[in-house]
């Protein structure tokens, strides 16, 4: 069976990163985590990753002059190992075109809200907020703005009373863990296609 | 048992008010419908309403001068009928503070969407448009925005793949009925309450 050959970007504990993983170890899931980048030199998803034996690099956003700058290094990392599909796990900086042209239409994001509510950072403290009663989590293909790019796949997730952030942002990684790789198995057999029509927004279908 | 009492603002066929009128004949409900009060002389939920003895009203927004003039007169008809919570199932017109605060806190509204994700018109056109994967139901407190008020309860709806408007409204609508009666039982048992912190949205809690 052929891998499909990914790089994950992290910025912190990546435990989405660690589902990927553990897929992978299980047989359950045909992805080569080519190379684990961080802009962090002591995010935890590094030691996660050499602790399955995945290669990893830091490339930190001080070192460059422009985001442009930046993102042109993770490129050249990336396609240097042999990624053809990039997953953001907790990777906390905003791509450019400059990234996004390198790898059209296969970069996958994790939100931990059902888009297009609560997008931007603090999701699960922005649904509490609201008081909404529903939430979730979204994978989608990356695109030029903050967290619109297409809908791959959504799972709802309920707040409950007494919720805080912690409790519901850890009730939702769970659900993140099982999305993120549900997304990977059905982009590794082919089944993910991107439906553009002429002005509207490109879709996702699966199967 | 003491019943809730009840006023149902309509516009169009009543499928909502279908379902609290069926709840209320199953003996599920504790609300007594005092009146059904249509902007449209035309709504097929009047026909409901009569078929289930409650009594109706119409009021034409064509026949005042301005909002505040038709709100009045749909308060002083709610009013007169005994009506305490005001329920806007379909009902096609933005009120003004001169109706919410006739019933402060006592307008609940049935949104075709997981808001804050698609508020408006066309909710579930908005969705498929969106190529979001799981949408839904609210039913909020109303407030002077549209459709921005306390959200009481939601339910998620997965969005198929072929869905079109039509099946996804009506699976949609399924949900609708059974959130709605849920929440009219909630009301009528004393288990709903308003939250309001300093700075801070009003949130509804049950139970």
């Amino acid at each position: 069976m052929t891998l499909l050959p990914v790089g994950v970007l992290v910025s912190g504990r990546g435990s989405n990163l660690q589902a990927i993983l553990d897929a992978i170890a299980g047989e359950a899931l045909p992805v080569d985590v080519r190379l684990v980048l961080s802009n962090q030199p002591g995010a935890a998803a590094l030691a996660r990753a050499a602790a399955a034996g995945v290669p990893t690099a830091v490339i930190s956003h001080h070192d460059y002059a422009t985001r442009e700058a930046f993102d042109g290094a993770l490129v050249g990392a990336l396609r240097q190992a042999g990624a053809e599909w990039v997953v953001l796990a907790g990777f906390m900086r905003v791509l450019t075109p400059v990234f996004l042209r390198a790898f059209p239409l296969r970069v996958i994001n994790i939100h931990p809200a059902l888009l297009p509510s609560f997008p931007g950072i603090h999701a699960q403290r922005q649904a509490l907020a609201y008081g909404a009663k529903i939430t979730g989590c979204t994978v989608h293909l990356v695109d030029e703005g903050v967290d619109t790019g297409p809908i791959i796949a959504q799972r709802p997730v309920p707040l409950l009373d007494g919720d805080d952030e912690d409790t519901l942002a850890a009730r939702i990684l769970v659900e993140e863990h099982r999305l993120v790789v549900q997304v990977l198995a059905d982009i590794a057999a082919g089944r993910l296609h991107v439906v553009s029509s002429a002005g509207a927004r490109p879709h996702v279908t699966c199967g």
